[in-house]
């Protein structure tokens, strides 16, 4: 938070013009659209990151700062109470203007002032903090972003591809190794000394008991063993909650999968693709995670054992920089590269660490405010930015959500 | 149905540039998004009435057609079941692809094969029936096209107007006076001499008592008068549905009328307008129709006394051609122009005229099933194309619609 | 209502007597409850009923009356908005207290009080109406009695019969044959002459074209041709909305139909039964009464056209009163009995007669607020006292209800 | 579970005893309603806990073992998939028959049989344990009769009383004081030397850091201090998930309190009462536990924390036991009395401790499969029989459920 300003100010041009290339292949319809209340059209990313920098930083700290559109700060508000009213979260695919062309220029527009206003210096620690945060912010909707178009289109009887360039075939993974870790007092969490949200603090001890964790992910080969199986339809592999869910909404396989003419088949930001049982599992719930792990005999990790592992993990991972937008065969090395390719779902119920304070303010409803019925994800995906992620990073979602590239490992 | 190939060539032409000229001011998002499972998109309005076409004349009359697009066929059947399943209704707007572009085009391309169609000349009645059909289809999806649009702009807190140009004034009506009608044997529906929907027939006989019926349609002042004295918080006013209907949607007045700092204002195609006092209430329910005969003392006519009124008016009517899109006050001539303006609501249930028969085959499905919880609307609106209209038309609304231009005027 | 109160005193007491006599063989725990909010626990039918009499009769014309119980006012308002706030309609059967026998006390004391009143003679006209209507309307709650706890015993997997009575078996009548009927200017409706509810006058003129009618209802053997033909499955049998319908509740058969073991049978009154082919069908709504007929290559009568023909039948119904709680085979004469067995659904809306005035005060929200979106059944069913029934009376249900005994005959 | 078989029968009788005890103030109206989806009838679970020993003890382990009645199986099968399917939970308060009085024939018929295994000796320690369970079991059940009926009666206008002894007053206790505690490793968890449920084991460790704990729940009147400053209506206060409880069901302070002119009031098993301020603050969901706590600059224990506090307290608690079944005022001594008064929410999501392995068969589906989006409380109420608590309990309900005796107190 105290890098010199000329560099915040050349990773705020370059964070923002990937969110614009990320949206680049995409048509007005394409960005207008909502496809259910999770996910929010692109067009709405691309204002609410916007929103955010003229809200939280512009209001308080640019000199004779006017609104770009008062009624933006309404619109584009996503959940902050203390900013005020917010547009109903359900309703953000029913607004066709401002139009996409008008959001490219409120972007441009509050681009230029935060670049005058970071090459201006002098910006007090607590405005280059929101900068930062702000930052980090649009890297998670450039995941969202991602996710949420790929649910729209999965959503059209044409099945388009948001990328037209083949998947790369690599060799399968072999038979899955476990590495073993002693148990006893670990130190969790983010020191502060670089970038973390609030909800990766403060570091603290946390006693864990041996444990072993798989050296990768769980594959789509093996997953289609426990649907063939009938994972889906034994009641006893399931939390009761998570066989609700089966029913509720007729589970039968992973989000995107589809039988077509009795072949397994994958809707992928690439289009539609035959089933590669090299590749991880994705787009599962953790509900199915569970179900998975105690059909495999086995459990998933907790999120201390994951970031445990991770502290000792190597190798590079698979992000969104790299092109392919979907999630890699792993190699053959043990624990390599736990961050990158698949979220993975662990076991914790997403909570405050001990000690745990919210920001003061507004952006004190960032993380803290979500912190119940929600379970913890580590290590980001092939559609997270490389330099987003870290080993203390939590996200979270629902145990039900499954539109996320939302993966998971083994533990014993 | 025996006009000639020329005219309906000529015809077809006009029929088909007139949707695209109601669609012209709207941009892509406009026209992509659905604002309520009732409504659709333009978009989808655009696709569907040539999907008509496509599938009720080229498939059986035009020589080795080709379908535009396989996938087609299903995503823009509305209701046919007899050509197969449908894309739900519900996700309408779900779709981004096909593009407004590519919908243009296939639009050209199938106004091409349809003109070579129709100057190839020798086609059978039956076929020409079908285009006359797809005519008037075509023209009912104009209204919609502007009721669909105003709907989802309407949503916007923006509040955007679809055309810039104001709104003329016009003196205000004197009081309404009523004409009055001996009873008696009457036929009612179309003779089939010129082109009328099936459930316009046969012409039957109908008796009715002596009524008398409104000169005009209930204004805005009027029924501000019911609002104010708390017609919408008096049970004993309402159907037992109507009283369900105004608690579940917390109703308190017509459809777009909005109080803003105290003065009532409504939303209209022409943006946001104080309300005018002399122009017919619009945007109402049946139930509200009802509730405010209930209260002025007098009821909703037939749909029988209606025709048998409309037989007698005179004057010019109000439609789509005259570029103001919401409804003029009336002027003070008995029973002028019942054609125009607003749709009126009777009090008759939709139902079969006596030896109704639907057609065969998959236009069958057009009117007829559709006769079950439906009331009859008379006389066509602002919004309609004037040569859409007749006194026999019977369009047909649940009694809780609001988003068509429907007013009503009252009898006794 | 002209009756002297010596008979109006005896009548009241035989009806009331009836009521208790059909809760006779329930326990306090099935009179409790409230399978569907459609329907309502019994306990509430002998407390209404008694309710009503109590706030229409004694309030206004006994001296010095007090309250049985301030509560019951509340408690016991069906949906007279007039007398005040109505307990929720859902939560009738979350009201374990008061208990049936303060319910059974409730009817005593008011039942003494009744007496008095009506042997003390010099009643007005308008409180002998009252008695009058407030008999009818306990008639109907006796049906209703029936048929509520025939739905709740339905849903219990033990299948409990409500008496214990073997069922009669009877020959099956022949095919079915039509009676022709010319057309023109007919009388419709009630006289006055007699007690009749208010939906049944005016009296009035209505054109009939010339039609046929079935002599007698649709069998279970007939509707089980419908079922194994498809007809559940096939939408171009159905109305859009009976479609929905039989998506929706994923109807198969009527409501009452069990198949066990590839054999059909029918929960009845008289417990769990085989499939009668010779019996009417009952228990079907509307929508499947349509289908069928549709199926037939027939329609349902109209009210007017069912009205005409009832005025020519001849023969003895079967009424609740015969012991056997099902509706019996029909018999082999033409249009021999159209009152009893099953109520028979029209095509016709529940809509108001030419001129119809519902009655001032609370007692006029009994029919008029209903006319909307209900259809008309006439005739009366097994579980209709005898008494209560002519060919002039409509009730009215929507058109998916089932759990009232209603069949349908087919007209031309 | 070694215990003696005839310490083991005679304990059997005693619990068995109470449960009817229970039930005797009721009718059986009383007991054959259902008030929502999450309660059940008492008379479902004076059947339940009666399945419970037939299902899982006399069908292994009793010889030549007739079911007392086959469709009870499905019956009273509450949620044992390994069992069978089971009648629909929302359906319980659908069924009038069996009746009451064939429930405590069902219940002596299995307590006979019960008696006659316990009392010949010889059985093995598995069925002994499985006794002592369904004890266990049976004793839940005891708290649930309390408060299903609780929420039954409180939904009846008239607010009936379940016991007509009046509540005994008590002097209010003094400010709250806070006991500190230092952290370190600390064993949590049951010994498994005594009965415990499977989800109180293993016994591990846990790094818990120093904190302070209140010395008593929160009272009624500082609630009140929270509800009158707004608590309800300012969303900084709550989880987000919590401000749309707040907002979906309208609430505006804890379950059972009504404002009554003015004056606040608490329905209890004991009638209406005014509000007490002495008393605990009961029937609160977690969600308004943490929002209270937010508001008064504190936060709720973890269950790790509230169990080591518990390990130290002393005095007497108050259980069901006592005759009053609302919690009193607590005395003034530090720590006083964890166990009983109200369960005491947590901010510790329901989770496996780490080794948990439920039982082989059905009964291990008693408690794991709940382990998602539960919260939990410890301590039990005045609810809870005496002899069922312990400081290791774990009791869990969503963090939105407010019908159990459910209050809490402030940690830091």
């Amino acid at each position: 938070m105290s890098a010199p300003p000329d560099s915040l100010s050349s990773r705020y041009a370059a964070v923002r013009a990937q969110t614009e290339s990320l949206a680049g292949p995409l048509s007005a319809e394409d960005c207008a659209l909502q496809s259910m209340p999770d996910a929010s059209p692109v067009k709405w990313h691309l204002a609410h990151t916007t929103w955010f920098f003229e809200t939280f930083v512009l209001e308080s700290h640019a000199a004779h700062h006017e609104p770009f559109d008062r009624s933006y700060r309404h619109l584009y508000n996503s959940y902050y109470n203390a900013v005020g009213e917010q547009f109903p979260r359900a309703q953000r695919g029913l607004i066709s203007r401002p139009s996409l062309e008008d959001i490219r220029r409120y972007r441009s527009c509050i681009d230029a002032r935060m670049a005058a206003l970071l090459d201006g210096g002098r910006l007090p620690e607590a405005a280059l903090a929101l900068v930062e945060l702000g930052l980090n912010h649009e890297q998670q909707h450039q995941e969202l972003v991602l996710t949420d178009v790929k649910h729209l289109l999965s959503l059209n009887p044409l099945a388009p591809a948001y990328r037209e360039a083949p998947l790369d075939t690599a060799p399968a993974p072999g038979a899955c190794g476990w590495t073993a870790f002693t148990g006893g007092l670990r130190e969790i969490g983010a020191s502060g000394a670089a970038f973390a949200f609030d909800n990766e603090m403060p570091r603290h001890p946390q006693y864990i008991a041996p444990f072993a964790i798989a050296d990768r992910p769980v594959t789509n080969g093996e997953y289609l063993c426990f649907v063939e199986d009938g994972g889906y339809r034994r009641p006893s592999l399931w939390l009761s909650d998570g066989w609700v869910a089966v029913n509720t909404h007729g589970w039968e396989a992973p989000l995107y999968w589809r039988k077509i003419d009795g072949a397994w088949h994958e809707y992928t930001l690439h289009g539609l693709q035959p089933l590669d049982p090299a590749r991880p599992a994705v787009h599962v719930s953790q509900f199915e995670a569970d179900a998975y792990a105690r059909w495999a005999g086995a459990r998933l990790p907790t999120e201390f054992e994951w970031e445990v592992a991770a502290g000792t993990a190597s190798g590079d991972g698979h992000f969104s920089g790299s092109g392919e937008l979907h999630p890699r065969a792993s190699g053959r090395d043990p624990l390599a590269a736990m961050l990158g390719g698949v979220w993975e779902w662990t076991q914790s119920a997403y909570a405050p660490y001990p000690g745990y304070r919210a920001a003061e303010g507004a952006v004190g409803e960032y993380n803290g405010k979500f912190m119940c019925n929600q379970h913890v994800l580590r290590g980001g995906s092939c559609a997270t930015p490389a330099a987003h992620i870290r080993p203390t990073y939590r996200n979270f979602f629902p145990p039900a959500a499954r539109w996320q590239f939302s993966g998971f490992r083994l533990a014993q």
